[in-house]
């Protein structure tokens, strides 16, 4: 058992949780709690640590654990209160390899429903968009370089699993990976204040992808001149605008509405 | 110039930040940063304060704040930060008195589109809810006693402004709410994993009201039983639920595109 926080695997753990750098380094990240460890794809897992306690209150119970497994690590409860970042941690934490998709599993076989985060600086924004995502049935994500880290524990605890799931990407050249998408025929919208078509008038039937701008600052010039659409979801009242996850969700929805029919 | 976070003002601030208990006693709430302070109802506003450096910088550019008010206050920047929920703060801050709305005004004139919360604990999903609440139409937002302070800093921070301008009502009796809702002709949606109904097949040009349940639980059982009918937001993959915040996004712009027709 893991007794010290100055445990070579503990400051990893660490490090892994609070530095994106070191994160892209060693193409691995950290997902925590029972869900988002049992959910993880087995052979992406590296290691699994669980608190001494943890053990003690779920060896019995918790079958679908491999409590043999050469992966696992206990460490005494303390030690995970220093590796956790969580306020009342449940015990239990992985290391997980990071895997990206290519364009064209994100774009998807048949129907390309893709989402374009540009700049998104907000880790429960863009983990709440990767869930809804999922369950709108999108076939993939892109973000440009800038946007926040998807590793980030915030925005993995907020997917809830789907970062497994959802096929993603970022890119350094979000206008170059547009005009891609564009040649294999997605019509491309951008959500955007000065859209003149309302988000609901539109055909999602085909192929198609939404860009979605920075929380503060919207999408970049340069980057909505790709679009072949402005669209905008219209605003009762004095609302200037939306929350980014907000108005992602909106617009995912009308496509999986549009394509159950 | 007020100098000293022993000033009593100062203490009724942090006082009023901090506790949901002292904000119900004195029926005041404190708003921060321009757009805030300078959106809430005139009438209402008890108190500005100003930091001092936010007086040098912006007292000859922002001609809508009454510099002169015997409501205006300024303190210096030390205890403005003393004062502040945020980490960078802007510099302004004012009192606003509470203000809820009886039934009547929640419901509306004509078309109620109301969205009703049981024990939502988030603050930011509150928030959000009353931000999109106002920008696809609600006629105003019923939330349950055990429902998160909606004059908390948080939840005030994300409603953008909204909470000045949606009608809303806590109620100690959420069931009995309901059944005068229902009473007034509403025909009363339960969100509902459960839910046989995709909530997209609905006609909601007539009166309607939404239950959005706890983060966590969902609906209550003996809440749930009081809808008229359980819909669903049908989801794709392995997504076991959606955000609230998200769920009732849905739902609202599904109320807003059909209204529009």
């Amino acid at each position: 058992m893991i007794t010290s926080t100055a445990n070579g695997q503990v400051k990893h753990v660490v490090n892994l949780m609070n530095k994106a750098k070191y994160r892209r380094e060693n193409r691995e990240f950290v997902v925590e709690g029972i869900k988002m460890v049992l959910e993880a794809p087995e052979e992406s897992v590296e290691k699994i640590f669980v608190a001494e306690s943890f053990v003690q209150s779920h060896k019995s119970g918790l079958e679908n654990i491999q409590w043999d497994s050469p992966k696992m690590e206990t460490v005494s409860d303390n030690v995970f209160k220093q590796m956790s970042d969580t306020m009342t941690p449940q015990g239990i934490m992985a290391i997980v390899k990071m895997k990206e998709s290519p364009l064209s599993e994100v774009v998807g076989q048949e129907k390309a429903f893709v989402m374009v985060c540009e700049d998104l600086q907000d880790p429960g924004n863009l983990g709440t968009i990767i869930r809804t995502g999922e369950g709108a049935g999108v076939s993939g994500i892109i973000m440009s370089k800038n946007t926040v880290d998807v590793y980030n524990p915030k925005t993995i605890r907020s997917t809830m699993g789907s970062i497994y799931r959802v096929p993603f990407l970022y890119t350094d050249n979000l206008q170059e990976t547009i005009r891609q998408m564009k040649a294999l025929g997605v019509t491309v919208y951008a959500a955007h204040l000065n859209g003149n078509n309302s988000y609901a008038k539109e055909d999602y039937s085909g192929k198609c992808a939404f860009l979605i701008g920075n929380e503060g600052n919207g999408l970049k010039s340069e980057t909505t001149e790709l679009a072949d659409k402005l669209i905008k979801i219209p605003m009762e009242g004095s609302v200037e605008s939306l929350n980014a996850a907000v108005s992602a969700a909106v617009l995912m929805y009308e496509v999986n509405r549009q394509r159950r029919g």
